[in-house]
């Protein structure tokens, strides 16, 4: 299994933080280009006013000398026609011809900058801009292990997550529709990668700021006198459990009852509350600049609002009230989503860096325990995906996609409602998890009701397509045409996967069904998408006549990354030999030609 | 029609020759390399002393200056890291890179070569070697009119081509057999090129060396006193024409009745003849080195044998006697090609440049009559292709290939006697000329006969495979698994077409029956070629799961020009604009990525 292993990630990074000083690879252009056939002509630093061979002077050659111990040797600029078409200035000494990097990164699509170490400058040349392989053996796919590397996403932080919503305690997603969006997709990585985090993280240090079982609570501050806290056992009487009851104004303006801390590092708050009125949870941010933010957590249905430009307000669902639940936030995720609707990504990321987290405060009347900071809170949001996705799975076992997605504007659409065979799989690998640490069926009834769906065609609504009438194919965008996403199909055969290892019984012999008819599908279709200089992302030039769709570096990084899981649990050759030659390809390799 | 008209081709190259002194473009390396999935790794002129990043100090970088006005400009060497893995030399000026050619053009299968024109030097890049599509309008395509680019083939130099039979009057190759077989697409090619070539080519000059119609036959002389020469009326009562009658000794040692002549560009020897036993036609040619070098055309059956060193036999069959018969004789190529049975193919070439024709013999008892030498002789050629087509088809109607052919060792091989959809459809386009020209209802019936190899399933020695049992293929090499072949696939289309359009009645129906299940196909298929930065040669990496094959610029130039002849008989807009995405890809155009 390719999954980088985070230790051994951040050794890595140690002895190139040690060795370079400098070292900035061009960054790939990530920006969609559907609609742009040709890449872009227009080089820097280049001369256009080449115009064909004929009446064409250069300028004349300047010539140079250099010293080489005593030996002056010549060097000249020479003119580089392209293709016929424009001209670059290149060096030439001797029979040898320099070509400029500014215009071989263009016309190449590859990557290099000037790196120093140890006192000397190389020039580092990268055919793709991702990392290399591990060289050392990974790990064994399980299904109730790391997620691929997803220990390495970061979910929430991503630009199109709006935020974190309090209701449901999943990221809303502003992909496709800048209203946001509950997209299971995100949701499900959201909590493979908070998952996968726990596995391979150290455990968090933890700072209780309330047990519920002391008996001092002076370091709770009360605002007036009327306000009132106190040490009480648990209303849930089975529970030999200690809770911190308080009392005070609902008001807004009542600064609250309120614990001091200083933190940076640990910024998840965790804690267990029951309101009996519509109080509300208060966090106080110290900004770079000494002033204060403050978020508010009150029971409301609205999920994010800025009122003025430091009070901002996340709504927990009205329902909360007169319930305990378990509230986990990232507190400077929540503070920075705030930012971004007043500020550039770029300042609100510099503005999250210099926030301390400085004071926790409650409101209204209710009860809380297990008030802590810490690190991380993985096993929290993991949870808050699952059982988001068991709340919201429909009659048909579905998680539909509430916005409409264009993949290529009036040829492939989808309607507002649509299933992913991705989101299904990935949902079903989150599920299975949530099961094996958890042991609640309803987790694996959940991803078993999931299976449903690949019943449905992608032509009536559902996620299945037929290579011609002869492949079954899970679409990530059940479009009609077919587009054949590879990586979204093999995500969800790796939730097929998941769910026949760790099932039983009915459940995992349909599974295995699906997984079967998906694998047979892979080996016939794997090499379709082998371009012999990297992959396709998709087959919109089969099915639709268009242009192929090349994959960029971290699609294909991906594509051989679920080709080697695969082939951990499928022992065709062809797995391993694709993934070899794709791994190649990222080097510049190619496929031999006729 | 993209068929490039060699006028306007020779007054290009009159412009080029004016204006470039040197150009030399790489050739691209045509050798087979399917053995050989990565391209050769060890490049010249590197260093390749690099091995990680760790504890690695290249040389102190070299600073120099250069003047440029008054400013020095600092230029120094520095190492190019590439992919990690070794380095190359490079300069750097400032920020900008320049990486040495001779790395980009292996690294990446580019060309480029200094150019020197008009006292100036440039650097001439080229993503192909091959060269830019004509800009004006081409004529169409027409079933009886000009094959493609086919007039710029030669298919008799060839170095796969021992030599022109003259039992046959066509082609052997030694492709695939050094023994040399009748090869159907290569007598094919060589009809087609032939026809071609007339239809383009000036009228050839003609030097009549003998017409049968003159009293005075003084310029033969005789070795002596008992060979005899006279004109006498045809025996073919039919023909009001003389004829030379001569008879002299048979032996080999015998001078023969000799004419002289002493020519080099008109080395087209055409004559009817008529021998009454064994008799044979020598041709004397003279060497750079002044030495006389003798062909032999005997009544036998051996097709080409060298006695010593400059005495070569050429068979024209022991069942020619007493019969009329038209021989044509290409004298250099035959002259060449016996010189390859002594020398390297190189210096056979020189050789034949220093030749010179100086003597046509005859010997033995026969008949004469048109005896000519001449630039070319198309038509005879072309009719030589067309009947030797007819007089070998078998009762299925095809052109069986008599030797073995591994595609791919153990993958896809064909035992001997194998048939391929591409000879079959360019038999088919030659035949289809060959009626149009003479009207003679056995090439077209001929042609018809040809479709029959179609019904049968190349799973069942035929030519047709079924694409997942969908789409009707013929196949250029009919292996199992099926392997695609794109040029050989359109081939056979543009026969077909060619037939449904000239024939009439039943032929033409079922060729025209064929020929849109084939584009049915082709409209399917045609983007699986598409590699987003070139197109594939076949799909071998599709049905055996193989690393893809990737076409030479010299085959998806092909493709190119047969989707263009295509596009003008079927209006589908996937024609053109892919012939147009393709083209851009010879200029380093790539399709986009997502």
């Amino acid at each position: 299994m390719p999954r980088t292993n985070l230790k051994h990630l951040m050794a890595f990074a140690g002895i190139v933080t040690l060795l370079v000083t400098v070292y900035n690879i061009g960054k790939c252009d990530i920006a969609k280009n559907d609609n742009n056939f040709y890449r872009e002509e227009k080089l820097p630093h280049l001369d256009n006013d080449f115009s064909g061979t004929k009446g064409f002077h250069p300028r004349v050659a300047q010539s140079y000398t250099r010293g080489k111990g005593t030996q002056p040797i010549e060097y000249e600029e020479i003119e580089c026609v392209i293709n016929g078409d424009y001209t670059v200035k290149g060096r030439k000494d001797g029979d040898e011809v320099y070509m400029p990097f500014s215009f071989i990164q263009k016309y190449f699509e590859v990557y290099g900058s000037i790196e120093k170490s140890d006192g000397y400058e190389r020039f580092s040349f990268h055919h793709s801009y991702q990392d290399d392989f591990p060289t050392e053996p990974q790990p064994k796919y399980s299904p109730s292990g790391v997620f691929m590397s997803f220990d390495l996403y970061s979910v929430e932080d991503r630009n199109r997550v709006k935020c974190i919503s309090g209701i449901e305690g999943v990221p809303i997603s502003t992909q496709w529709d800048h209203n946001g969006h509950y997209y299971p997709i995100q949701i499900a990585q959201f909590g493979l990668s908070h998952y996968s985090k726990h596995l391979i993280q150290p455990k968090s240090k933890v700072k209780v700021l309330e047990d519920g079982e002391r008996t001092d609570l002076s370091d709770w501050l009360l605002p007036d006198q009327k306000s009132e806290i106190r040490s009480k056992m648990d209303d849930r009487t089975f529970l030999d459990n200690g809770v911190v009851e308080f009392k005070t104004s609902l008001s807004l303006k009542n600064p609250g009852i309120s614990i001091s801390t200083r933190e940076k590092k640990l910024s998840t708050l965790s804690m267990d509350l029951n309101f009996m009125n519509n109080g509300s949870v208060t966090v106080l941010i110290q900004m770079g600049d000494g002033n204060l933010f403050r978020i508010h957590y009150v029971l409301s249905d609205t999920v994010m609002k800025l009122e003025g430009s430091r009070d901002l307000y996340y709504g927990l669902g009205a329902s909360k009230k007169g319930t305990w639940f378990h509230l986990t936030r990232l507190l400077l995720v929540d503070y920075q989503k705030g930012l971004n609707l007043q500020f550039s990504k770029t300042r609100s990321a510099r503005m999250k860096n210099s926030a301390r987290i400085v004071a926790i405060c409650v409101r209204g009347h209710g009860m809380m325990d297990n008030v802590t900071l810490s690190a991380h809170a993985h096993m929290d949001l993991f949870f808050d995906a699952a059982n988001y996705l068991v709340r919201h799975q429909n009659s048909l076992g579905g998680w539909p996609v509430m916005v409409p997605r264009k993949l290529i504007p009036e040829v492939m659409e989808l309607d507002s409602g649509w299933y992913s065979a991705m989101g299904q799989g990935q949902a079903i690998s989150l599920l299975v998890r949530a099961y094996v640490v958890s042991k609640d069926q309803k987790y694996i009834e959940a991803a078993g009701k999931a299976l449903n769906v690949f019943d449905i065609p992608s032509s009536r609504g559902g996620i299945t397509s037929k290579y011609l009438n002869t492949y079954d194919w899970y679409e990530e965008y059940p479009t009609t045409p077919s587009s054949f996403v590879l990586n979204g199909f093999m995500y969800s055969l790796i939730g097929l996967y998941d769910l026949k290892e760790m099932a039983t019984g009915k459940i995992s012999e349909k599974a295995e069904e699906i997984f079967d008819k998906g694998m047979r599908t892979l080996k016939a279709m794997l090499l379709m998408f082998d371009t012999g200089t990297g992959t396709f992302y998709d087959l919109r030039h089969i099915t639709a006549g268009l242009a192929p769709n090349r994959a960029r570096w971290d699609y294909h990084k991906v594509h051989i990354n679920q080709v080697l899981l695969l082939s951990e649990v499928d022992s065709d050759p062809l797995f391993s030999s694709t993934a070899e030659r794709w791994k190649a390809y990222m080097k510049g390799k190619l496929s031999p030609h006729n």
